[in-house]
């Protein structure tokens, strides 16, 4: 028999709406929350721990449940439509969620499974949006990792869980300082191909068959100043409008996929 | 001696805020609205008409408008700080907004400056970040144009001006029927490369050194039947990762780019 929440101020009802709000209170009690069947089954195929699932029998079919593969290993509770209207995310309509527990995404926890690898460096990117576009990129190029180099804000927030419409549990991805990064990617023998206008070359002349990282920073400020001392090559897109100005995902997606091309696709 | 409006329920002020709100209002009085100096300036040298410019002097210096060039021909309105408040879209800082004259887009008015041009079509494009996006993508490559197929929302929304960053006047635009651009297409000898699935050839396969339209749908449909048969060929990004989706601004801009690096970046 299911568990059963009917009271909007359950405790496990107001613990999810401060997870969804706060960064803080992910990153204290290591939990988030994930919304919509699709994802919830991405992240238990990439070995997310569940905590809770939540659902709304109303909505969501408890037959259904079957589907996740992993009932019988954790607790599921059942919610009222009104308990669902209070913690689901702005537009959400599938009747289900889940706490999952948050991984560390450590740097040396990532393992390749080539040794050519082609991997993404995103510098403090702000925009959840963004981040969302970039991990759907990495997604669709199979890219063997995203680094995040001194994030603003946790992986784990709602708005970056919803853009990546799944690709942060499909995507390996770590975190860490520009430093811890470079350093990392330098033992790897990974080249570092950073996006900065100076001293650099078209990306389209720049060779991307060997092990290789794309570095890009921010719209407003760029790549903070050790990328330039530390990049292999610094590259940039030629800009030949009046404003010159690129979405740093779409900027992000031509650079990635030159380099898949120069790979003819191969992973 | 400049107008002078200090009450927020002046009748300008009242038609301001309707044109930035309303589409229909926008259509009705052939009027928008464009915020910040580098916004306007660019548009006045895209051959846009001011109809008025309004300026806070507590903000923006009066003797910055001499930059514009053109203040002898237009009336300009001093506005105060709470006016002002009243009219700037959210974040608007800078002091100064205009209202201009519409224009209305149609193909036949589009000048090629090339025999061998290189064009963005997407059809009903829905978010207006991906159609700023789409804009920006637009003018790095400078395209010789951007058309829009059974356009969602009128190009004047707010929203499309802002995330545009100003691409909106540095690009030619034109907006039609989908059957009236493939018509155009056809008619200009411009081969159609829509971004579908069925029976579509790699990308990266395909050759764009020819007058080349590139098509994009949109993210949750794709594109109209029309276009499967109309294409010179389909083509698609190859997709090896688990959720085969790209945010279809970075999607365009991986296809623009692959044509323009086909072309050497030749203009």
């Amino acid at each position: 028999m299911a568990k059963v929440i009917t009271s909007t101020t359950n405790s496990t009802i107001k613990s999810i709406v401060l997870l969804q709000e706060k960064s803080k209170e992910r990153r204290k009690k290591e939990r988030f929350v994930v919304e919509g069947f699709k994802e919830i089954k991405l992240a238990i195929e990439a070995n997310f721990q569940i905590v809770d699932l939540l659902f709304c029998p109303e909505i969501f079919p408890e037959s259904k449940l079957n589907e996740l593969g992993i009932i019988e290993k954790i607790s599921f509770i059942q919610i009222t439509k009104q308990v669902y209207k209070k913690i689901a995310y702005r537009g959400s309509t599938e009747g289900i969620l889940a706490i999952l527990k948050t991984k560390k995404n450590d740097l040396n926890s990532l393992k390749f499974t080539t040794k050519n690898p082609l991997v993404l460096v995103a510098e403090a990117p702000e925009k959840p949006g963004n981040i969302g576009a970039l991990l759907r990129t990495a997604d669709a190029a199979k890219l063997n990792a995203v680094l995040i180099a001194n994030p603003k804000t946790d992986l784990y927030n709602p708005n970056i869980i919803r853009s990546s419409v799944g690709c942060l549990f499909s995507v390996p991805i770590a975190t860490g300082t520009t430093q811890t990064i470079i350093d990392y990617l330098k033992k790897k023998n990974i080249a570092i191909y950073s996006a900065i206008l100076q001293k650099s070359i078209p990306y389209q002349t720049c060779d991307f068959t060997k092990p290789s990282a794309i570095v890009v920073g921010t719209e407003a400020t760029g790549l903070s100043e050790t990328w330039r001392t530390e990049s292999t090559k610094n590259i940039h897109i030629p800009m030949q409008g009046k404003i010159d100005s690129l979405n740093v995902s779409v900027a992000a997606g031509i650079l990635i996929f030159e380099a898949k091309r120069q790979r003819n696709f191969n992973l």
